[in-house]
C-alpha cells in the first residue's frame, strides 16, 4: 500500500480521490501496489462525506507522516500553496500538482529543491487540463529543438468563443450564459483578460527554454472586445476567431503574446471547441505536433494529476523535468512581432488611403453591416502596422490578428 | 560519448544520422553526454557519404561491440529485422525501432526479453510517425482505463482522400499523382487496402490491453472503392471522408475495424489532412485525448526514433513498455459493430422500401448525379444492417460507414 495525502478537497482534490477509487484496480497494477489517501487537508469538515475520517487541519500531521510518500496540491493561488509544496519537498516528499499560478511564480525554485531532494515536482495539470503536453514535451520530444508552441490554452474562453460563433451571440450574453453553467467565474477576469492563457503559456516557455518567462511579460489582450460583428466577418472569411497563446523561440530569444486571431478552416485549430484545449509544439525535426483534450473540468484535470502520482510513485529519484534558472527570459518587444491584420473600419476612412497604407490588402463589405467595411493586410510587424494606421487610427473599429492566411 | 548503431541505411536510418547531427548540442545536454552512430548495417556502400567508414556488412561486428549501447532498427518487414533485434537484445543492448511489422507480429515477445535483459524495445515511430502516441498513453494516461483508440493512421491515403475532397479528383488519378510524389509505393495495396492502418491499430490495441491482436484478425477495408461521387456526397453533408482505424475496448472485449468512415467537419479529425495522422484516446476520467502530427516523412519520424534512443540512454534499465501476452484477442463479430450507415442507391431501388426497412433514415439527393440517391441510416450493428438490405442488396451502388452523426 502506497499512501499520498491531498492538500484542498474541491473540485480538482475531489477528483484525485475519485480517480483512485473508480480506477483503484487499474491504479494498483500499474504501480505494484494499491495507492491509499491517508489524509485530505481542508479547512472545511466534511461530514457525511466517506473522506470526512482523513480530514486534517493541521498541516504538520501530514509533513510529520513518513508514510506519505506524494502530496497532492490542488488547493490553487500562489500563497499557502507555496510553503506548503516546499516543506513537502524538504521533507522529502513528491508533490503533484494542478496549480498554475504556484508553477509559474515558483516553479524553477520548487524544481530545484525536488532535485536536491530527489523527489518529483510535476505539474502537468497546470497547463491542458487533461491534455498530455508537459511529459511529452520533455520527454517524447527529446530529439527537437522547439521553435514554437501556439494554442488555445483557457477552456472558459474558448467555450465563450465557440457560442459566439454558432449562436451568433454577442460577448455580455455568453459570459452570462458561461456563469450560469460554472463555465465562468463571477469575476472572469483572469480567464476572459487572457491571464490564465498567459501563465500556461509561461509555464511552457520556461520548460522550453530553461529560463524564467514571467507572465506579466507576456503582452496579453483579452476577448472582452470580441463582437458578434467580428464573428460575422470570421465566417464571411471562411474562419474563426480563438484566444491564442503564442511563443516562437529563436536564437535564444522569444517572440510570446495572448490574444484573440483569426484562423482559418483548414487549421487544426478550428475545430478545437466548447472547452478543449489545443496546444500545437513545434520542432525542428518532427514539425507540427498538436495535443488536444479537455482543458478544465474536475476528472479530465484529476486524471492528470494522478497520471503525476502515478510516476512519482514508480520512479522514486527519477525527476524529467529539468529546474529552469531564475534568470529571467523577457519576451521580446511586441513591435517586431509580424502577422496580418484584419481591421474594421467606418466608412468616412478612404477606402484609396486604406488600401494606399497596406498594399495588396484584401477589402471584405458585409451585406448585413452597414455603415463599415474591413482589410487584411499582407504581412507586417506590430511596430509597422502602428505606424501605417496613424492617419485614419480614429476611424478604426476593431483589429484582429490572423494566425496564417486567411 | 555514447554510442549507438543502425541497421538500414534507408529514408529513416539516414534521417537517424541527420537528426543526431543537425541537433547533436540538445541532445548532447539532454543525455549528458554526446552520441554517435559508431556503426551502420547495409548491404550497400554509400561512398562518398561521410557514413561510408562506418558502413559494415556484418551485423556480428555490431553486436559483438560493447560500447554500442542502441541498436536503432529501420530496415522494415518482419524478417530478418526480427532476429537482429533479438540478437540485440540478448547481448543486452537496447533497441529502437520504426519498424511496425515487426512491432505487431513479434511485439510481445521482444518486450519480454527486453525486460528480462533489463534493457529497452521501444517503437514510438511504428505509430503515427513523429508523433508522440506510445509515450503519452503508457506513461501519461496512467490514471485511467483506456475505452477507445481512433485515428487517422496511414499518411498515404490521407493524402489521397484530401485530394480527392478537395480536388474533386478521382481515386485512379490521386494514386497517379501520389505514386509521383513518393508518397505511395509503385505496390500501394499495404496502404491502399488498409493494412498498415490495421497494423498499427493492433500495436496500439496490444498495448492497451497487453494481450496479442494480430492485425489479420481486424476486419480491414481499403480505400480502393471509395469515389469522387462519394465526396460530393461528402460536401452536401458538411463533412468529408477518411480512412479510420478503431479499436473499442469493453471488458476484455475488443470491437476494432480499418474502413472509410464519413465524419462532420465539426470533428477534429476533419481538418487532419495531406500525410499528417491524428489519433484519439479516450480514457474513463480524462475523456477524449487527440495527438496528431506528421504520420510519415524522414525526419518525423527519425525523431521519434531519435527520442526512443535518448530515453534508453537515459533511463537505463527503467522499460516503462509492459510486455503484451501471447494470450490472442481476437476482435468480437463485425456484425455486433454498430454505427450509421451511408447508402448509395439506384434509382430503381424504391425510396419507400429504404425508408421501410431504415426507418428515419436520411434521403440525400444532388442535382448533378444523376440516376441515383442516398441515405443515412438510423444507428444499426452491421448485423442489422446487412440483415435489412436484402430485399434492395442489387440497387447498392456504395456503402460507407458513418462516425458520430452526420
Amino acid at each position: 500500500m502506497r499512501k499520498i495525502a491531498v492538500l484542498g478537497y474541491g473540485t480538482v482534490g475531489s477528483g484525485v480521490v475519485k480517480v483512485l477509487t473508480v480506477n483503484g484496480e487499474k491504479i494498483a497494477e500499474r504501480v505494484g501496489e494499491s495507492v491509499e489517501v491517508k489524509k485530505v487537508l481542508d479547512l472545511r469538515d466534511f461530514y457525511g462525506d466517506p473522506i470526512q475520517d482523513k480530514i486534517t487541519h493541521d498541516y504538520e500531521e501530514i509533513i510529520g507522516d513518513e508514510e506519505i510518500e506524494v502530496v497532492v496540491e490542488t488547493m490553487g493561488g500562489v500563497n499557502p500553496a507555496y510553503e506548503f509544496v516546499k516543506k513537502a519537498l524538504l521533507a522529502g516528499k513528491s508533490v503533484a500538482t494542478s496549480n498554475k499560478a504556484l508553477v509559474e511564480a515558483k516553479g524553477g525554485e520548487l524544481l530545484e529543491i525536488a532535485r536536491e531532494k530527489q523527489v518529483h515536482f510535476l505539474f502537468e495539470a497546470s497547463v491542458g487540463g487533461g491534455i498530455p503536453i508537459i511529459r511529452p514535451m520533455l520527454t517524447s520530444l527529446t530529439a527537437d529543438e522547439i521553435k514554437e508552441i501556439t494554442g488555445i490554452l483557457n477552456g472558459t474562453t474558448n467555450y465563450m468563443m465557440t457560442k459566439m460563433f454558432y449562436e451568433d451571440a454577442d460577448y455580455d450574453e455568453v459570459l452570462k450564459e458561461a456563469q450560469e453553467k460554472g463555465y465562468a467565474e463571477a469575476n472572469p477576469e483572469a480567464d476572459v483578460e487572457g491571464h490564465d492563457a498567459s501563465r500556461k503559456i509561461a509555464i511552457l516557455s520556461s520548460l522550453a527554454t530553461g529560463r524564467q518567462v514571467s507572465f506579466e511579460d507576456v503582452y496579453c489582450q483579452g476577448i472582452t472586445k470580441v463582437t458578434a460583428t467580428d464573428m460575422k466577418y470570421a465566417k464571411e472569411l471562411k474562419g474563426t476567431i480563438k484566444l491564442l497563446a503564442t511563443a516562437k523561440f529563436k536564437h535564444g530569444k522569444l517572440k510570446a503574446m495572448v490574444a484573440p486571431f483569426f484562423i482559418k478552416k483548414d487549421h487544426p485549430l478550428y475545430s478545437v471547441n466548447d472547452v478543449f484545449n489545443a496546444i500545437f509544439v513545434v520542432g525542428n525535426m518532427v514539425g507540427d505536433t498538436m495535443y488536444y483534450g479537455s482543458g478544465a473540468g474536475k476528472l479530465p484535470t484529476a486524471s492528470a494529476v494522478v497520471g503525476d502520482v502515478i510516476d512519482a510513485l514508480r520512479n522514486p529519484g527519477r525527476n524529467y523535468i529539468r529546474p529552469w534558472s531564475k534568470e529571467k527570459l523577457v519576451p521580446e518587444d511586441r513591435g517586431t512581432l509580424k502577422w496580418r491584420f484584419f481591421i474594421r473600419l467606418q466608412d468616412s476612412v478612404s477606402e484609396k488611403d486604406v488600401l494606399g497604407a497596406f498594399t495588396e490588402a484584401r477589402v471584405i463589405k458585409l451585406a448585413d453591416v452597414a455603415g463599415e467595411y474591413a482589410v487584411v493586410t499582407p504581412l507586417l510587424s506590430e511596430a509597422e502596422y502602428e505606424d501605417k494606421i496613424v492617419p485614419f487610427k480614429e476611424g478604426i473599429l476593431q483589429m484582429i490578428r490572423v494566425e496564417g492566411e486567411l
